[in-house]
């Protein structure tokens, strides 16, 4: 936890917050912070500051917020998941979340087993903890908006069209493609990115052609098949990257 | 298991394998294989081919192995690890063999739990059974290099001169360095990379000097603080697009 969040309904007017749960835990015996001492603090989709601890009881400690001007900006990644099963949704949720996601639409797909669907994770939006575990790792406070879609053709047909219009570059992860990333996007990469990542067994030929019908450039990581929470971290690091990629930088690096 | 991996001295002179353990039961159970189907396989750091199913029987299934001729090929990454908690270890050893890395080197820190060393993990190598799972995973046969090496102080100073000999690019994640990764390699990167990466909470500033005096060049992914599972994929993804990265590719992009 390199960051407590706090969300905006526990702020008080007089800026002072109680936790009593896990982050006062955090608080107490891994920073083994004392009345007087400081610690880094953020408002979920808020901006960021420092908090003074004024109290430790039993019961939580009492901290007076100071906040920064800044509210953290929009990542410019959407994230499109064949929802894989728990265990791995938990890690990828907070990958994507550390890694700095705006919008994740969690789909279904052919081979995405449909139990999963009933996983307590999603049912009771318990996924929500994992999330924000990622921000308080990461250092970040903007919470990615999470939605499940139970069918696979309504999704691509009735809310694909709207979710591309926002964004400009459109990929979909697909190992039978012959192009890598860098040949798929225009560098400097500038824009906001749609990507779509399918299910371990990857997408069915149907699931491709209705991506390509939709706009959706496939490309390949290589030949290898990595598991999600492999390829989650590798893609949007792979965006970063293409982000961070001058044409200055690339003609004439600094060494 | 998306490659059956059998060890050199499995195979008998008359390429038939027998295989009484997980594998049999994959392939049993999760590829429903019947005597006359054929399997994936592939030899440990050998050459990948088929394997026709001649006899499954309580005690495991009988394979006949015809191989390819083709060796896989040493992968251009060896990468420093700060040794992780042993969970962690287990995740970032299979993504590490899944995407490709020829030696890895799990090294103490200030920051490294001293504990950790003692975990049966490391002390009965079990930790090699992760790697291969990392091989199943990513259809490949190479198996990476695994030392251990408890003191930082003499690995940098005894062994890491000789290390680097074979590794013209020579980099440390390190999240205080102000360089991005394509500002630190030359574009289209071509040689042969270190990749060292810290503990939780980081490198301390002795260990950055002492890399930096070894010709080490600090970089960051940027301000956000990921967790060595995320980081270490992530890392190895950004090598790997800085590989197929062409001038030609940057300059006009076919889209």
């Amino acid at each position: 936890m390199n960051l407590i969040i706090v969300e905006p309904h526990e702020l008080q007017p007089d800026n002072t917050v109680f936790l009593g749960d896990r982050r006062a835990d955090h608080i107490r015996k891994v920073l083994r912070a004392l009345p007087g001492d400081t610690v880094k603090i953020g408002i979920l989709n808020g901006p960021q500051g420092t908090a003074d601890l004024l109290e430790i009881t039993q019961r939580g400690v009492t901290l007076q917020v100071t906040l920064g001007p800044d509210s953290p900006s929009e990542p410019e990644t959407d994230l499109i998941l064949a929802l894989p099963r728990p265990i791995m949704l938990k890690r990828v949720l907070a990958q994507s979340a550390a890694m700095g996601v705006a919008r994740i639409f969690l789909i279904n797909a052919n081979r995405v087993e449909k139990s999963f669907f009933h996983a307590s994770l999603l049912t009771n939006e318990s996924y929500r903890d994992f999330l924000i575990q990622g921000l308080e790792q990461a250092v970040d406070t903007w919470l990615p908006e999470v939605s499940i879609h139970t069918r696979f053709k309504p999704f691509v047909e009735d809310f694909l069209p709207e979710i591309k219009k926002e964004c400009p570059v459109r990929l979909v992860a697909h190992p039978g493609s012959q192009k890598s990333l860098p040949k798929s996007v225009s560098l400097p990469l500038q824009q906001r990115v749609l990507l779509a990542i399918g299910p371990e067994g990857g997408w069915v030929d149907f699931e491709i052609e209705k991506f390509l019908s939709q706009g959706l450039s496939p490309f390949s990581l290589g030949p290898r098949i990595l598991r999600v929470d492999s390829v989650v971290p590798a893609l949007l690091a792979q965006l970063t990257l293409l982000r961070q990629i001058k044409e200055q930088a690339f003609l004439s690096p600094d060494r």
